[in-house]
């Protein structure tokens, strides 16, 4: 059961959707998928000064940016996930959208935010979601959640066969670390980064580490781009290998969990 | 509040527990350290043919391999965490024994057994242990139990500073994912592998791949054996950094879990 999964790595122009959305455009000339993987926060940059500067950046759920990707996606015939600074009446998400030939299909609003994240956007309040795009059971998180070994398990036990995992990374772990994702959980993992640098604010340089990458459930770098370059790349999957959660004949590594013996409260 | 921890990577002879015990003599020559780790299975190898084999190599907790350990540990003023092939009545377990300078501490019986261990030993029942070793809280797992995010996060969560990690390891990951694990929890991991080979079953021929380490809770390998040589390693570590979970003014990677969007059963 073999599915093409793609990401786009871009380093966008802090503030200018359109010129983000447009360069996107470029970078997707003749890519060819079933499903694609665009950054956190793509259409607008990361680093906002306050609230009401993203507030001014952020669009709602159907807005425009998730028009471009439906048109984008009912042209090409492949779905698409990516950042999103998403409002929704007084609160601002740091969200991604999932949208595909017929439209949008739902969203995920980060529910571990990173740093100074905390002051402009609201946390989600929903679990991490998966979707049934195509043969493909998706699941969605968003940079950060990483970290927290639980966002990708609840997934995996909700049956995600891929994670899509649109980011923004600032520190060196996880690409490396997403192996580890995809080794406990028997998934595949698309991690979609940027690159370039933002220095909006006086002392806070962040310099984002591209590497985006893809991961197969045996712990196989795919795909690795670039720390620097804005590229894109596509790599067949077979989701069969997703669904075998057995690593040899005695061990499944779902069947094998003790959560009887857990104390994860 | 710094605290010694090693590790010795030693390499059996299968079946000659009193040669395997010798040779850690040896190996320990002139080691000080407050918490030596030894890897599972230490004085009798691992390929066990049958489970009649693995009985006739068992013993309590408290017999000969025990004593041995707790002699050396008063000798030395140190805790020592070591893998046992545990005796209880009829059940054999996959153990590892604690012990000090004033006796036996515990023991941690495996609850993930890897591939034919199902065969060989009975699962562990209890859920791993937090110590408190001098200044140290130590949990305790056992090789493969690192594939289950669980195992860590629930050491973690039950306040270990450290994690103690007898292991056989054959299959690549597992010291790049420790990486991982301590990222995760913000904690010290020590694995104490072994090196050699063993073929004592036609055609299953068992490499182990060394690489004892200890990781830091920022990720950083202190020190890493080869894949290839008997070996000990002692490092200082710094028990606070353990307990501050903090990796920024704004999060703690324990209040910010969302334990109630997650879904882990």
């Amino acid at each position: 059961m073999t599915y093409r999964v793609g990401f786009i790595q871009n380093q966008p122009v802090f503030g200018d959707i359109e010129a983000n959305r447009n360069r996107i455009t470029h970078l997707l000339e003749g890519f060819e998928a079933d499903l694609l993987v665009l950054p956190e926060l793509f259409t607008t940059g990361y680093q906002f000064a306050s609230r009401e500067e993203a507030n001014d950046l952020a669009e709602t759920i159907s807005g425009p940016t998730t028009e471009f990707l439906t048109a984008f996606a009912k042209n090409k015939n492949l779905f698409i996930i990516a950042g999103l600074v998403e409002r929704d009446g007084d609160a601002i998400y740091n969200s991604s959208l999932v949208t595909g030939p017929d439209g949008l299909i739902g969203r995920y609003r980060k529910i571990h935010l990173f740093d100074t994240e905390k002051n402009i956007f609201d946390a989600g309040d929903e679990p991490p979601p998966v979707f049934e795009l195509g043969p493909a059971r998706v699941g969605v998180m968003i940079c950060f959640d990483w970290r927290f070994p639980e966002t990708a398990r609840s997934l995996a036990l909700s049956n995600a066969d891929v994670i899509a995992h649109p980011s923004n990374l600032v520190l060196p772990h996880c690409p490396q670390s997403m192996i580890t994702r995809c080794l406990e959980n028997r998934v595949y993992a698309i991690t979609a980064d940027r690159v370039g640098i933002e220095q909006r604010i006086p002392g806070e340089t962040l310099t984002f580490i591209g590497q985006s990458q893809v991961v197969d459930p045996d712990g196989n770098v795919l795909v690795r781009a670039s720390s620097d370059r804005e590229e894109s790349a596509v790599v067949e999957i077979d989701l069969a290998k997703a669904r075998q959660k057995s690593i040899n004949p005695a061990n499944d590594l779902f069947r094998d969990r003790r959560v009887d013996l857990y104390r994860l409260s």
